[in-house]
């Protein structure tokens, strides 16, 4: 019984220095999270069916990873279970064959916790998540089928507090991470509300976001046909090139969308918003940016994307916006927020890239304590004990073995220090600590080792 | 679309204060692996269908949670497809419809990621993985579908050395969570090999092993009893009821097994593993308990149960051993090992049960800011940022409110400080600081503001 094993299509294993450096962008965005009142929530991997289905889309509940039931091989149930069998087949999920599946994403789930929990929960309520999700989509260069999200989310308040918040929180999290060329575009939902309604009226608010989404892609020409095509005229048109033209400094900006929205009431919350955002965050990389749409009906208020410096080729490694209305679909009204999220996979493949994460990530051990035998590994291995209690992360190379074959382990280890002890060292109570990364050498008494030596 | 939410059987939310105690525990077996060389890995959620299937034994098999294909509504395959469930009606997994599944435990996947890395690994590979698993398992007090392991192993070394660091690192941790009552039981499988030559012979292993296993549970005379239902004599049992009569400590224990086991190498052998854990550990805590025989078939030398304190009724939180062969099931022979496993979430109620959590694992927001108007507010505001840059976690009430409202947010989530900046400490500069557990209220300048304050 014996077959070349593999991963799933879309998975990956994190061995030791991948691990390392994605726990250290998972610790700082925690830290920052922390820094600002959020508290930290975990729900299950699966959840029930009837929680996750029809709130993604028919694209989106296509790509659910549903749960086959247990104990199908009980004969007694068969025949209802072929019929049943029959639907999912047309698509349904039917609760003989699966009643649950994996989570999607992490907003869903978080609604679902606030409903059920809402009597018990102090409002504002500041949660941060930080969980692996599932989606069967096509594997492809940086789409995985099981990747981590990290949202923060604040439900419960409407004050634009909140939003000046989170654009301080992404600059934290960049900051710290050495991101400093990122760029925080902002906009609101409600300006593009507006400019809906100056083009023919809130309809016409999806045909215009679509094309509007797609400038970056197909320049302004393109965008321009198809909202021919969505059927709006001459004069609209014009107003949204108008729009799409807006540049400059976020000051000029403002002062060029008054014109254009200024008389809608929605235009001018829209613009309220973002001056009290700006003029609050402590972010100089916020940035205006009217193109901004993203997606269509869920957010209602601020939105937010956070762009990779501009000399990596990656797009948004970030996102988020206002919504009025978490809970509503779990039969709890009223619970309006406002939250973030972190892309860390392509965070990663950024920091990578510019070469950013700081080289103690890499570190496991420190220190290798050389094996020359029964009476020289006892000594190092009580030794190791005490450094251990000063927090050295130490190991004693498994058995007795030839200096080249220790040196070597230590080196493929990356451990930056060995320390031989051997019956000279015995006798006069002392190590020889090398650092192998400056081939220096010395001495010292075994009670002088330390967390000092080995940095 | 309104409906009640849940969440599955078996499974959990883990709210605030719940996710914090558990960071903690993980947080501690993390770092004590570390200062012992061990280096973190993570594989997916998801293994292939032949990765996991006939690990586990059949009972195991059907505890596996499988995952149903994307795509079955692709009307082309629907006749292939009802075939193949009428396969999974007979209890196999068919690739039709199932091809991956939720992982059971963190041992195979490692063996599989050996196996498939093995090439490109230093050995001795000492990784640590702290994961969730998932069983279909009847949902019962102290019994979930969702729980994490905590597992670390050595692997590519037969030498007792590593037996000896992982009953240090069992002490460290328990001693780092406050678990000082920890037991730590331990035996050789090769002495219960040694009991079974003398009691007729190496068949007879699994019979012996059966019985003794059971003796916490139904006492020694229904022991003895079993052992004669399955066909020992009277002089075999006379043996084995010699052999769990031993008491007294470790070294009392030694002198008494030898004329009973000594005669057998693999008695020899396992008697001198005892000798050399023993004497090597800087556990006091452990206990040589021959009647500990912990599964049948996977452990050939040391092997390990953690016992919580006498005081809980709660049995094992943690346990582990050496194993001859991680990957042969994969098609990579000769890689023996030993490893350990913490029980998180017994761990966690034995801690609950003995108030063993420090204080501070409960604090989220250290410091509440009250929300008294625009003006304030921003002076606030101002002073939260330059708090949060060294580490100070606060928050600033969200609206402009009653105090009695914002005094009461900060007793519902627990936090220990507020700092009041009100029209006349703007005008000093000051913020009025009252520690909310002493009582005891300040006027301080907010350049004093500092870490040191809120502690």
């Amino acid at each position: 019984m014996s077959n070349k094993p593999s991963i799933p299509a879309g998975t990956r294993d994190f061995g030791p220095e991948v691990v390392r450096k994605r726990q250290f962008i998972f610790n700082t965005i925690r830290s920052v999270f922390e820094l600002y009142g959020f508290q930290p929530l975990e729900t299950p991997a699966m959840e029930n069916m009837e929680t996750l289905m029809g709130k993604y889309g028919e694209e989106g509940d296509k790509l659910i990873f549903r749960i086959l039931n247990n104990g199908l091989d009980n004969t007694a149930k068969h025949q209802q279970l072929r019929e049943d069998f029959e639907k999912v087949l047309e698509g349904k999920n039917i609760k003989g064959i699966t009643e649950r599946a994996l989570k999607y994403d992490l907003t869903i789930p978080f609604a679902r916790y606030v409903a059920m929990n809402h009597g018990q929960l102090t409002f504002p309520f500041k949660r941060y998540q930080i969980q692996p999700v599932w989606r069967a989509d096509r594997p492809q260069k940086g789409r995985y089928r099981e990747f981590y999200q990290c949202d923060a989310d604040v439900v419960g308040s409407k004050q634009l507090l909140n939003e000046v918040e989170l654009t301080n929180i992404y600059h934290d999290v960049f900051s710290q991470l050495g991101l400093t060329g990122y760029e925080l575009r902002i906009n609101s939902r409600k300006i593009l509300t507006a400019l809906a309604e100056s083009c023919g009226g809130a309809e016409k608010m999806i045909d215009i976001t679509i094309a509007i989404d797609k400038l970056d892609k197909i320049g302004l020409d393109k965008v321009k046909e198809e909202l021919f095509q969505r059927e709006l005229n001459e004069e609209q048109v014009t107003i949204i090139e108008k729009y799409l033209n807006i540049s400059g400094s976020n000051e000029e900006k403002i002062m060029q969308i008054i014109p254009l929205v200024g008389n809608y009431p929605s235009g001018v919350e829209g613009i309220q918003e973002l001056k009290t955002v700006c003029s609050n965050s402590t972010t100089a990389n916020l940035v205006i940016d009217f193109t901004l749409a993203r997606g269509l009906n869920y957010y209602t208020g601020i939105i937010f994307e956070a762009k990779a410096p501009a000399s990596v080729k990656m797009g948004s490694i970030g996102g988020g916006g206002r919504y009025d209305d978490l809970t509503g679909l779990f039969g709890v009204p009223n619970i309006p927020g406002v939250g973030i999220s972190f892309g860390v996979d392509r965070i990663y493949d950024v920091m990578e890239e510019l070469n950013l994460f700081p080289e103690d990530v890499y570190t496991g051990t420190q220190v290798l304590f050389f094996n020359l035998g029964a009476e020289e590994s006892s000594k190092a291995f009580n030794t190791m004990q005490l450094l251990r209690k000063q927090g050295v992360r130490c190991e004693l190379y498994h058995e007795s073995a030839k200096m080249d074959k220790q040196f070597k382990y230590a080196e493929k280890k990356n451990i930056g220090f060995i320390v031989i002890i051997g019956s000279t060292e015995i006798q006069n109570n002392t190590g020889v600590v090398k650092n192998l990364k400056t081939g220096v050498q010395q001495t010292v008494p075994l009670a002088d080792l330390s967390n000092k030596l080995f940095i």
